[in-house]
């Protein structure tokens, strides 16, 4: 796989999602990345919470976000994240936001991950995780 | 204690609470009652949190609310509970939320607990706890 | 349309809906529930979003649920729902939700609406809504 | 007032804000950093709520967060918001998230906003915003 293969995710807006602007929440673009880069790794083969079930975590460390057009209740939104970088215990997922149908992005943004065990201390990337993303 | 005795909780009304019918969304009435209830056993002497660390949960079996009339943002909300229930193994407390100053609730309802250990199995209610509600 | 047709909505449980149980937190079934009366009124022509445009709002009057077997991260979720009572100036709508591929629903609930406008004022359901349940 | 002067918000973390990794789930630093700029507004004499009435919004466009050391159910987290930069049309505002009692920030961050009228229209920062700044 090229490093910066996109996966996709759809999803449509849910009414909690909107807030009294009439649009969605920016909170909730965090969480679609996250559900988003869930996508990424189990379109490699292994879903994150595979990883999980091994001892790894990927808390976040950084988290940022764009927004360029405001979204709102009811349309379908496509996620794309891809790999922006695999560090020696980190990883860096970048994201686009999509209103369905539309070029331009409504929002884009990325976010940093160390990996850690159960009890949150910083480790290596396993091998295993690597090469699913065929980086060696 | 009397079984009846109130806890309140005050808070004030988040941005991200509100959805584009310009006032508070349902689903926030639930993690208020959650806080509340937190509340209500840290008046009594035992925190939820130091609860769960000897070893018990309360999941959530029943919930419900009735709502009134709504909230806005910024509001300043009070949130009422107290017990209503004391079973074998299970608890079952009820709420009122209002705005602040006024005397007609905006919503009520109550939600429904078993005793379960860390792996979800029903448990009796711990005696530690009966006391603190002072119902032997 | 017989009054009971279901509609399904199927999702898949994100991680920012698990608590530290290590289960979807409670509140966000009602979420849930409210992604799926919106599919339940798009497979009868026409979507919520739809029916606030012309000036219809579905504010909940009551919420209930009953929560029989804990769901958790990455689960596929199926939600079923139905019409349970359509009065003069309210709609009840009645919900199961499955871990997909159980038989046993993991919840079950209600939800009851006042058909109001957009100043909040609560309105006889419109004739239009009542034709596309069939129900004259 | 000093441009840098700080607000603070003092909040409790609530269970529905944790998630399966046993810490608060990221999103919810940016739901908390829009309570703590409320309060930042508040204290220099205009809530956000009467910036709203008067017809300002204040949407997102960008959101930066960096996590340093994770948030558990129940602490009590102290959240710092000052005024970074008053552009001709936008407001930048810094954040610092500490728990209670400690004197190293769990995490730090920004966000960046458009001032625009009803209909999303970007405009000018208006006279008496600039005023309760003192920035004139």
């Amino acid at each position: 796989m090229l490093k910066g293969q996109k996966s996709i995710l759809e999803l449509r807006v849910r009414y909690v999602e909107t807030d009294q602007m009439g649009i969605v929440h920016h909170s909730n673009y965090f969480s679609w990345m996250e559900a988003s880069r869930a996508e990424l790794m189990r379109d490699r083969g292994m879903s994150y919470r595979e990883l999980e079930e091994r001892g790894y975590l990927l808390p976040v460390r950084e988290a940022y976000c764009r927004y360029r057009k405001s979204l709102k209740y009811d349309d379908i939104v496509v996620v794309e994240s891809w790999l922006m970088e695999l560090g020696g215990a980190s990883i860096k997922i970048g994201y686009r936001i999509y209103k369905k149908g539309n070029n331009k992005p409504s929002a884009e943004g990325y976010t940093l991950h160390p990996f850690t065990d159960r009890n949150g201390k910083v480790v290596k990337v396993p091998e295993f995780f690597r090469k699913i993303f065929e980086i060696q």
